[in-house]
């Protein structure tokens, strides 16, 4: 099943240096999820060739401008492209008072149903779950109440033994509850158990979206043995004490925070605008934990095929 | 007196084939006037070199997206880059409402002052003169309160006549009050009329904004003998029925107000979404006006030098 990231956007606070503030948008099973929704994020969605009819999922970790500025564009913009299906919106309560404010004044009534699903920052919490994931909060501590986002797979099928199968002549309707576990009986009483009929599917993968916060053990459970982590790094080491103040972690930390999380692999983003480039920062969360990369604009992440 | 305008965007409703929505740039004797502020305008103006420090005015013509989704982004960003300056934002009602509520759930009080000028939609005003311009609103038909601007050059001073000057050894502190018009009394009591120590100035340039607007002639004896005219142009005119009924104007259109406004130069723009090329547009407003351009992104357009 597909599970991949692809990267809309990567600064913090203002545009700079062609990168464009926070925006990311997962493809599940063919289907799209947007992360955060940055001004500009619409014109990076049209530079990247991602559809935006294809998105029924949008997920607002907090109310800072630069991870939602773009999502009252994006909104119209569905509206004027003729959209009909449901949006549902993951995000801190006062959201929808901003997007209707901001739709009444234009004297704007969406052709579509926005379905809010607001988020709590205060405590971890399952928001979302369908046939291909489950999506968690993930409590942050930030300057205002903030959450990052887990994706977790659904638990896979089993794999029939192709060659055990054919050579019981088990018949096709069987086939989805030995999937599932189930023993398979002859209609003469023969127990063939499950594990002589199957493989161990693969273990489930998933996604932690950690967004703006301080750099803090009061996550690290939740999202232990992650497949991939996107951490925000938003400044060097040496600006700890400009880290704290700002309730950002440093790209060292980030570092930390994968191994201690045992996480496969980590992404550094939502870089300050005081780095034009970015090689600082990647070598400083390397040397902490090498399966690292930057949140390039534009590079698709693969979490599992 | 440097009086010259860029446009940052071109579009209608969405950004689409590298076209952001609205924005334009004034630069009137190296200060900057920022007109509309789609979203995408940051990154605009990053692109084409436009300082945001240097901005001391704005003005909204109306609360539909394309032209003001960019204003909090750009508000936040000159807060981060430390703006003290206040800022003059001349707009619909409204829009202090919705700046107010999303500093409110960022948490974030600018470190400068916004000094609103709400404008009417319903008769034109003088909203702004400074040393170098009067600004007036200009009442627009669309299907929300919307507003153009005239930008007009005050009365620039009278020339004087350098040999003539010389010759009479009229002192330095003098010219001032002839340029402004008055005669030179010599001690002994000798009058010299201003005409023969002056020549008349160049009569003062004006730009003519005309935003959001269904073809009509209510602004048009206000927009007369305009230096440089920009229109809306949404649409070919064998959209006409379209146009009316989202009170746009079609590009044949356009190029008549031009002709009855005896304008100067007529720039076009804010493009539907269904245009890929805008030849056609181009083409059928030069029909009738054969000085027009298109509102091209980064291109500057000269009124006065």
């Amino acid at each position: 099943m597909k599970f991949e990231v692809t990267i809309l956007g990567s600064s913090s606070a203002t545009p700079i240096f062609n990168r464009n503030p926070t925006a990311q948008v997962l493809n599940i099973n063919e289907k799209l999820y947007l992360i955060d929704c940055a001004e500009g994020t619409q014109q990076q969605m049209l530079r990247f060739d991602v559809k935006a009819s294809r998105i029924d999922y949008i997920f607002i970790s907090h109310l800072h401008g630069d991870h939602y500025l773009g999502l009252v564009g994006l909104l119209s913009s569905m509206h004027l492209n003729g959209r009909k299906k449901t949006l549902k919106l993951f995000c801190p309560p006062p959201l929808k008072e901003i997007i209707e404010l901001q739709l009444k004044y234009s004297e704007t009534t969406l052709n579509y149903i926005i379905e809010y699903v607001f988020t709590d920052a205060t405590t971890k919490g399952l928001i979302l779950e369908n046939q291909d994931i489950y999506v968690e909060t993930i409590p942050l501590d930030h300057r205002i109440p903030c959450t990052g986002f887990l994706f977790r797979q659904k638990k896979r099928l089993k794999k029939l033994i192709k060659e055990r199968i054919e050579e019981l002549e088990i018949p096709i309707p069987y086939y989805s509850a030995i999937k599932k576990g189930s023993d398979y009986v002859t209609p003469d009483g023969t127990v063939y158990k499950n594990d002589t009929l199957t493989t161990e599917p693969e273990s489930p993968k998933s996604y932690a979206y950690v967004s703006d916060t301080i750099y803090s053990d009061k996550y690290l459970m939740q999202i232990t043995n992650a497949t991939l982590l996107y951490h925000e790094a938003t400044f060097l080491h040496d600006m700890l004490d400009r880290a704290n103040q700002t309730h950002h972690t440093t790209a060292k930390q980030a570092g930390e925070v994968a191994v201690k999380a045992n996480a496969d692999k980590l992404i550094i983003g939502h870089f300050s605008a005081r780095y034009k480039t970015l090689n600082e920062l990647l070598d400083e969360a390397k040397n902490v934990f090498p399966n690292t990369e930057l949140a390039v604009e534009g590079k698709t992440f693969i979490i599992s095929e």
